[in-house]
């Protein structure tokens, strides 16, 4: 039987996961909820955001693509009362929170949430678990280059601003100096470049007021430009992005072992939309053992992400 | 309170898990067993091998660091009928049998086995499996330049061999190929060089008889070289291993993605220990939880391998 999906948000993440979701023959996307008007070019139902609750019965995991800093903390808890939910929440600072917070409204609503589920956090988040637990060493990570979803997100509800890009450009030299171990503080691990349409002529108030955005910008090397929207629009295209993480350790004899992990992802979105779906699974099995309440991917198994049989994992990739 | 720990097997990699347990606060090393008499040069408690069962219930977890294709089949159900124990099983054609067999075991013993936990299988075989998860085709995997235990240790029983390792090589051509999805089965991915001592001159017999070992060599383009004693032992100081994953794949828009893993290690056996001592944490957590069976790494949630707290994991890590 197929699993019937809902989405909610329909920017750049939405519209990967809808087409993810479409050529996917495990799934069934019932509908798609959105506070704009908008319409799919692949026929996909579009309700209004408020009417989610119209589904309540018809949908088994919704998708949320909404943005961090705006979005997600709100609709999460919103949401989750009525359905099981993955979410690609990436404010770090706030996780925690988040996932106590979640985990009483899920517990008292018997649903399930997975939060943080995109590729940082997410992918890479698992990665360095992996490398910390091995090594019991932080392990470095650089992302970029690459336009944040998060950190674009965050500009473009700077007052003043009518669209704007941000990208994370990795410091080479501090990459380097990770891979030898002599990484430290002083040097910057990226400079954020900011690229922003503004009808505002007060360039000096919006940079300053970008540069002050807590947890995104604030304490971090940033530049701001502005140019034209039909300039932004060809930077747009571009949803390439990439990341690494670098560990670097001894053993208690002094022998030095090194991890690396890279991605290269091509378009940003159907990356984070391809580690959601992944989750789906998931959600199936959290929802066979009853056992509701908020995880993050730190707290599920690779194993529970298949449909496959056990004896063809262990066989091919164990 | 410290956790007792136990180790079989007194080769290299019992060795250095000894280390690596001693210098760790948490855990107290209690005993070592192994059928050779040996001495270890910090003092440690060494017992023949029959008197593991003397030890039931002052250890609460053994590792085992014997050798897969002489020892572990043999040993694991021994031992996991009285004890929690972790091992590096690392024939990968036979890990679904060799679960299947322990899960029983344990369950009807009321004990937890981890197998396969070791860095491939173990480490790598997370790695393949979110890899998987993700992407939905099967990542490649390259091995060395570098001795291999598992190998070394086949070649090693063969009639007629007084001592032997093994290096892996990849083909350098080969990850060129994989790296851009072009890798098919007609080119080889390892070169098997085999390095051997033996009494018997009748050095073509040996050096069939290693090229048909199945799982290990058959099939695969190897070489054997003799040597003196003398010579292999300055060979069999270098430790040192190397491995990398990649996968390469397209989403549904024909968008390519690449994620890599690789690590270098200064030393296997070394590298090797750190992975098995990273999962105790997981033995205390299924204990608690009373859920007895057998495990891979693959059933484990990153979550599980922490002794800290689940708020500096998600601020520092996730």
């Amino acid at each position: 039987m197929k699993i019937n999906v809902g989405i909610v948000g329909y920017g750049n993440l939405g519209k990967a996961a809808e087409h993810e979701i479409l050529k996917n023959k495990q799934f069934k996307l019932v509908a798609i909820f959105s506070r704009r008007v908008v319409k799919s070019k692949y026929g996909t139902i579009i309700e209004p955001y408020e009417n989610h609750l119209l589904y309540k019965n018809k949908i088994d995991i919704m998708l949320l693509c909404g943005s961090s800093i705006y979005d997600l903390e709100e609709q999460t808890s919103e949401i989750a009362k009525n359905f099981n939910i993955i979410n690609s929440f990436d404010t770090h600072q706030k996780i925690k929170t988040e996932k106590d917070k979640l985990d009483k409204i899920c517990k008292a609503n018997k649903t399930i949430s997975i939060i943080s589920c995109g590729w940082d956090p997410g992918l890479f988040s698992m990665i360095r678990g992996l490398f910390y637990a091995i090594s019991k060493n932080e392990p470095t990570t650089f992302w970029g280059k690459g336009i944040s979803m998060g950190h674009s997100d965050a500009i473009r509800h700077v007052n003043g601003i009518d669209d704007g890009i941000q990208f994370t450009v990795p410091n080479k030299q501090a990459i380097k100096l990770a891979k030898q171990g002599k990484l430290t503080t002083q040097t910057p691990k990226h400079f954020r470049e900011c690229f922003v349409v503004s009808h505002d002529t007060n360039h000096k108030k919006i940079e300053t007021e970008i540069k002050q955005i807590p947890n995104y910008f604030s304490g971090q090397p940033t530049t701001v430009c502005f140019l034209t929207q039909k300039e932004l629009n060809k930077m747009k295209v571009n949803m390439a992005h990439k990341g690494e993480i670098i560990s670097l350790f001894n053993d208690t004899q002094n022998h030095t072992h090194a991890m690396n992990f890279s991605v290269k992802m091509k378009s940003n979105p159907y990356f984070t939309s391809k580690i959601m779906i992944a989750y789906i699974s998931a959600i199936s099995k959290l929802k066979n053992l009853a056992n509701f309440g908020c995880f993050t991917p730190l707290d599920i198994p690779i194993s529970w992400l298949y449909y496959e049989s056990e004896k063809y994992i262990l066989n091919n990739l164990c």
